[in-house]
C-alpha cells in the first residue's frame, strides 16, 4: 500500500556549452521527482524532466496527482492503469490548463513513472522483464486508448501485441547484447567546430556508428558547414542525425533541408514548430526520401496520431518524461508499430528509463532494435547510470526503472 | 513605468449546476490576475481564465514573466510588443513547459492582458478605441508572426489589415448600436429539462436570438431529446448551437452529430480532443454543410493555423485568455480573415476583454459582426460589468479593457 508521497525539485546546471542548442543556450537540467513509499519499504521514483525555471509548477501539479494514489495497492493500481490514467488526465479542475499538454501533463509523467517503477520493484525485476512478461491484455489494461478510437481500438491493440508475440524468443537476444546507443554530445550548438571534430574522432573511437550535430543557425552557412565536418570525419558509413531544435520557418526549412541532402543525413529532427503538423508534412513531401525525426516537444498521443496519420514523421521521438509517462509512451509505440514509423526516444538524459522501453519495444512490439540517445551529462547523479560499452547500452539488471537519483543534499 | 507588479489568485465558486458541461461538473471559475502599476498611479489588469485547481501555478508563472517588465515604459513596450512577446514565449528555460502552450502560455496571456489594459488607461481610452485608432503598422508591430511565414508575411498582414481599412467607417454604427450577444446559460449541463426549456423562453423574451446547449452525453438520446426542446422552444428563427465540449470520439461524432443534423444546429461545437486536427477535419467532411466551432481549447496562432488550413472549422472560438493574451488573439484573427472563416471569441465569462476585441474584429478586420457569448455568472466581481441590453453588448467607454476585479478580500 502507499503510504507515503516525497517529491523533490532537484536542478542540475551542467555548464559549459554542453545541453546547448538552436533554442536553449545555457540550460539546467532538471528533474520533477515523484517518490511513492510503500508500506513494504519499497520506493517508486519517477520523474519528468524540465530545463530549470518552472520545475517547482511540475512538481506542484504532481503533488496533486499523487496525493490520489495514497492507501492505494501498486498491484490493483496497475491491474487497470489504463482508466486511472484516464481519470488522472481528464481530472474536472485541473483539465483546463492542458488538456493532456504542458505542465500538468509533465507532473503526470512524474507520477506515472513512480508507478511503474514501484510496480518493478515489488516484483524484484527490471522494467523491462516485468513489460515483456505481461499479456497482451494485461499491457492494453496499463493504457488510456480514448481519442484513438479511429486508429486503435482496444480490440485492435490487442491484436496488434498478439502478432508481433510469435517473434519475441527470436528477439530476446537483444538482451544479452545490448541495445545500440548513438552519441549526442559530439555537436552541442555552441561547441566550435574544432571541438565538434574532436568529439566525432572519439566518438567513432569508442564505437559509436550514429551520432548528432546540432544545427537551426541564423545562418545557413554554419550548418551546412559543420554538418560537412561531421560527415568528413565520420566518414560514409556512419549514421549523422542533424537536428535544428524547431528553429527554422517552412521556407527557411525547405530550402537549407534541401542544401543538407548533399551530407546525407540520417535523418533532419525538429525542423520547425512542434505544434505544426501541415507544415512537416508539406515539408516532408519537399525534401523525401530524406527523412524527419520528430517528438521530443509533442505533448500526447493524440497528436502524435496526426503525425502518423500525414506520414510526416520518419522516426518517432516520444519521450516518456514528456507524455504522459510510460503508459503513454507505450501507447505511441502501438500507434507506430501499426504504422511501421520506428521509434526513438528522445532521451534527454532520460536514456535511464528509456533502456527499459527500447527493449520492451523490440522484443514485444517487434520494432526495429535501432539506437537510442545517449547524453552523459547527468550519469553522475544517479544511483544506477547507464552503462555504454563499444556504443552499447548494456541492458540493467536492478529491479525498477533506473531511475533513483541519489540523495546529494 | 512599471513600478510594482502585483499577481493574485482568485477563484468563484458558481455552484447549483452552472457553469456545468459534459466535462466539468462542477467548475470553479477562477482568475489568475496580473496587476502592472505605473509611476502614474494608473494599474493595468490582465488576466488568464481557469477552472480552479492550478490557478496558483498559472499565478507562479505570470509572476515570472511579469517581473521582466519592472522599469519599463508601457508605450515603448507596446511599439514593439512583437517581439517582446516573442522574448517572452520563447524564454529558453521556461519554454520547455509548453512551448506556447498550458500553464505558461495561460501566465503569458494574463501578462500581456495586462499590458494591453495599461496601455488604454495611459492614453484615457477603451481598449477597442485604441485598437481601432492604430495603423496598420502599428498593429502588426505588436504581433508575432514566427511559425506563419507560410501563410502570414508581416507584409501580408499589413495588406490584408490596408485592404480592410476602406470599409471601417462604414461599419462605425456598431459602437452605438451595440454587439449581438448569445445565451450560454440556458442550457448547462446538469441542468434538467424543464429548466432548459424555461431558460429558453427566458432569452428569448430578453431579445436573445442566439443561443447554446450543452451536449455530449453518455447517452446520445438524452443529447437528441434536449436539443429538439430548444428548437421547439425557439422556432425557426433561432440560432441554436450544440457544444459538446470535446466529449464524443471521432466515430460517435460523426454518427451523433448526423442525427442531430435534424434540429437544424447553427453549429456543433468541440465535438472531440482539441488536438485532433485530422478528425475534425474528417467530420467537417463528413456532416457538411453543417459547420463545426471550435477553439476554446486551443493554445496558440500555430494550431489554429492547421485548423484553418485543413478547412475543418466553420467558426473559430478563439479565447484571449487561452492564447497569449490579446497580441495573439488578433494575430489569429488576422488568419481568420485571410481563411473569411467567423470569430467568435469563447467567452468563458471574459466577455470583458472579448467586447473590446470583436469590436476591433469587425471595425478595423471587416469581420462580420455576428454575436459574442454571454455568460453572466461572474458579473457581480467586476468594477465595470458588461451591460446587456435587449441581446445586445452595450459598448463599454471606461478606459481600458473593463477588466479590473472588485476588492473582496
Amino acid at each position: 500500500m502507499i503510504k507515503n508521497i516525497r517529491i523533490s525539485d532537484r536542478r542540475f546546471p551542467i555548464g559549459k556549452g554542453a545541453g546547448s542548442d538552436a533554442i536553449h543556450r545555457d540550460p539546467i537540467y532538471s528533474y520533477a521527482v515523484t517518490q511513492l513509499i510503500d508500506d513494504s519499504g519499497l520506493t517508486g521514483t519517477g520523474f519528468a524532466f524540465t530545463l530549470g525555471e518552472g520545475n517547482d509548477l511540475v512538481c506542484k501539479a504532481a503533488q496533486f496527482y499523487a496525493e490520489q494514489l495514497k492507501g492505494k495497492d501498486i498491484e490493483e493500481l496497475m491491474a487497470a492503469f489504463g482508466t486511472l490514467f484516464n481519470q488522472l488526465s481528464n481530472e474536472q479542475q485541473f483539465r483546463w490548463l492542458g488538456p493532456h499538454k504542458g505542465v500538468v501533463h509533465l507532473a503526470l509523467a512524474s507520477v506515472t513513472n513512480a508507478c511503474y517503477d514501484l510496480w518493478a520493484k515489488k516484483r524484484g525485476v527490471p522494467l523491462w522483464k516485468l513489460l515483456i512478461d505481461l499479456s497482451p491484455e494485461q499491457i492494453v489494461n496499463t493504457l488510456d486508448l480514448s481519442y484513438l478510437e479511429d486508429e486503435l481500438t482496444r480490440e485492435q491493440a490487442i491484436k496488434l501485441l498478439k502478432d508481433n508475440y510469435a517473434g519475441k524468443t527470436n528477439r530476446m537476444p537483444v538482451i544479452a547484447t545490448g541495445y545500440p546507443g548513438y552519441d549526442t554530445s559530439i555537436g552541442w550548438f555552441n561547441y566550435s567546430d574544432e571541438k565538434v571534430r574532436e568529439n566525432c574522432k572519439k566518438a567513432v573511437a569508442n564505437g559509436f556508428t550514429a551520432m548528432k550535430l546540432k544545427v537551426g543557425s541564423a545562418e545557413a552557412e554554419r550548418d551546412i558547414r559543420r554538418a560537412h565536418i561531421v560527415r568528413e570525419v565520420a566518414g560514409d558509413d556512419i549514421r549523422v542525425m542533424l537536428d535544428a531544435n524547431q528553429q527554422w520557418t517552412l521556407p527557411q526549412a525547405i530550402s537549407i533541408c534541401k542544401r543538407l541532402q548533399s551530407m546525407n543525413p540520417y535523418w533532419i529532427e525538429e525542423p520547425t514548430h512542434p505544434d505544426d503538423v501541415l507544415a512537416h508534412k508539406t515539408l516532408a513531401e519537399a525534401i523525401a526520401p530524406t527523412k524527419l525525426a520528430l517528438g521530443e516537444h509533442v505533448p500526447n498521443r493524440i497528436i502524435f496520431k496526426n503525425y502518423l496519420q500525414t506520414g510526416s514523421a520518419g522516426f518517432i521521438q516520444v519521450d516518456a518524461v514528456r507524455v504522459g509517462g510510460v503508459s503513454e509512451f507505450i501507447t505511441i509505440s502501438l500507434l507506430c508499430r501499426k504504422y511501421n514509423i520506428p521509434v526513438v526516444p528522445h532521451v534527454g538524459d532520460m536514456g535511464q528509463l528509456h533502456q527499459h522501453l527500447v527493449l520492451f519495444n523490440h522484443i514485444v512490439l517487434g520494432h526495429e532494435a535501432l539506437f537510442l540517445e545517449h547524453i552523459p551529462h547527468l550519469q553522475q547523479y544517479f544511483t544506477h547510470p547507464v552503462v555504454i560499452e563499444n556504443g552499447f547500452y548494456i541492458t540493467p539488471m536492478e529491479a525498477g526503472s533506473s531511475c533513483d537519483l541519489k540523495q546529494m543534499d
